[in-house]
């Protein structure tokens, strides 16, 4: 019950040519039946459903071809129901790469970025999105990495220019929009956050969450820039929908998507930049995980390429300076992801298995009000500690 | 960073005739690179490390053919460190079917399955295994499913005839071993619990721990029998490490396998008896996200093969009655598999990633504070609810 726009796709480095991800190879490499099987275990998560492709409307694929961007659809089932109809919905999820050299200048940059993702999201406008989100900080390049203050300039006000932007196509097409940018506080001194601004479907602002868990893990060195988010675990329901967002790094804690299931949500989006080896195999677990656990949607979206920055960096793990963060993985191309869930099939998850009926919250709230205390002491039993041999 | 006996593995329904594993599948139908990128996205999760075979000696082989139960070693390498050295710990887990049909006598049963896992036990304790754990009420058959009382005789105090059996392989072997079993607790009007029994490597019984979350799902009805746990979420500190066991449906639940990781745990086991396809692309899930999640290895073992009751039984599920509880997915052979792990890289991915460090637990417990309160009122924030096209 996870749409991943960058789930286990192949690093773009050239070791398997011809694939594009992880599907791909296996669908292109193996008999169809092991195909088959192979694919009920990996992706299986639609309560054992198989996942469905859909057809999309001839000018949101003109777009697709003309502006050479990827456009995938599929679509999750659920169970009729006696007494409540379907409540189906289509949600998009757009990954790409920046528009223009990080040496340009910095508004030539944001408008680049504005005009490459004009076609992309006319073509989830085209094609009946209802909830559209983009990726994280998408308005600029993720240059956290460098430690350079100057990249700040980038953040903006929630009703700044990347709002007013999205604003527009969200009265045009209907379209409840996610807005993950670098957000300027200015009512509180100019601080930084990492923020996802929720615009509802006639465009206005129906609110923001801020990112809640921030890394100090190799190059995000994202608290150089902004500190954790003040604004709990907000749920925003929309004509479409109760919606969340849990950013990047909030997909290792696992506390953080509980939250958001306990205050209601039905679709969480994980909007992320992430790179290297040490998390794409942690990539396709954890907002499985989530969906499973939380008994809601799951919507995941890497960045596109490689960023190269000005100015060289280290990177605190002893090697020589350079000046990329490396690749993000996943699709190596811009894309548009949609997905239609029919969102009964929460609660027919919930009834079925019982997971929140079983949780016991009453122990752990017990338990989560000792451990925040300086002398907690764990729940540890000894045996004897001595291994007889080494006597 | 998880151990896995029956991850991912096919279902023995002769549909994918020829591999026993998705492993299996893979590395006999791709090319050998390919096979090893898929690898490096599906298994990759030793911190990008790749996973490598050990090799075990002859009297342990030898078993392992005459007694015709699968025999597999890995090793999880660690970084070396400066102030401390590598903390090695050989673990060893088992997975059988039952060894009589169930209209068998009960005694015979028990002794049947005493008889089949000794030279398995044996094979582990020729190998090193420092702990040994077996499956979910290893010493019965998994007849929760029939919701008939008779089974209850093989409930055991925690010092009964399975404790003894296992003592004299710990004692003999130098050996922890972690035995689940249907427990009675005869100091207390004979209540039931689903308990593992940790024995330690002098034979000492170190400590118990009690199921936490028990499943009403599907032919899991075992809220018939017992009911949730009263031993917290103990860490067992052995000669070998510090370990914890999560039970089965336990895996279900993010928190339990967090609060295990608060108490300290290295290495936490999560003996299982699960079916069905509804379960099974879960399974190589879970397991993994909370070993990511928290830091510890994870060894999860499944049962083996299909049991039939006496009786038929209904499932709930409108379909006529039956009298299996359906397939413990899973490798189809009895096996013993065998991982070595350097505990030292618990510490080093914390120190690495700071999921501890910037899990703001404050805000968690006073979420749970608020939450278990019947007056809880969710963190929504309402748009428009209006879906303008519909007007």
């Amino acid at each position: 019950m996870a749409a991943e726009n960058g789930n286990a796709d192949l690093a773009d480095d050239g070791s398997v040519a011809g694939f594009d991800s992880l599907h791909r190879l296996l669908q292109s490499s193996l008999p169809p039946h092991l195909f088959q099987e192979a694919s009920r275990l990996l992706i299986g998560l639609n309560c054992g459903k198989t996942l469905d492709s859909v057809a999309l409307p001839a000018p949101a694929k003109s777009l697709s071809l003309n502006h050479d961007f990827d456009l995938q659809a599929f679509s999750f089932r659920a169970d009729s129901e006696s007494l409540r109809e379907p409540r189906c919905v289509r949600v998009g999820l757009i990954q790409n790469s920046i528009a223009l050299p990080t040496t340009e200048p910095f508004l030539d940059q944001k408008w680049g970025i504005f005009q490459k993702l004009t076609p992309i999201i006319e073509a989830a406008g085209a094609s009946g999105v209802n909830i559209l989100c983009l990726q994280e900080a998408w308005a600029m390049p993720f240059a956290f990495c460098t430690r350079e203050k100057k990249w700040c300039e980038f953040a903006e006000p929630i009703d700044g220019e990347s709002t007013k932007f999205l604003q527009e196509f969200a009265r045009r097409y209907n379209m409840v929009i996610v807005s993950p940018i670098l957000e300027r506080d200015v009512n509180h001194g100019e601080t930084l956050w990492n923020t996802a601004v929720i615009i509802g479907n006639n465009g206005n602002i129906i609110g923001k969450h801020r990112k809640n868990h921030i890394p100090r893990v190799g190059d995000f060195n994202e608290s150089t820039y902004y500190m954790e988010g003040n604004t709990g675990h907000p749920v925003f329901e929309t004509a479409y929908g109760k919606i969340a967002v849990n950013i990047c790094y909030g997909r290792h804690h696992p506390l953080n998507w509980l939250v958001f299931g306990l205050n209601g949500a039905e679709i969480v989006f994980n909007p992320s930049a992430t790179v290297g080896e040490l998390s794409e195999p942690m990539w396709p677990i954890e907002a499985r995980n989530a969906a499973i656990a939380n008994s809601y949607f799951v919507c995941s979206i890497n960045r596109v390429g490689t960023e190269h920055f000005p100015n060289p960096f280290t990177s605190g793990d002893g090697k020589p300076q350079h000046t990329d963060f490396g690749h993000f993985y996943g699709s190596s191309y811009d894309g548009l992801l949609i997905s239609d869930m029919d969102l009964n099939l929460c609660r027919q998850l919930k009834d079925k298995w019982g997971f929140r009926m079983t949780a016991r919250y009453e122990i752990y709230a017990d338990l989560f009000a000792r451990y925040v205390k300086p002398d907690f002491e764990p729940q540890v039993i000894s045996g004897p500690l001595l291994n007889k041999k080494t006597l």
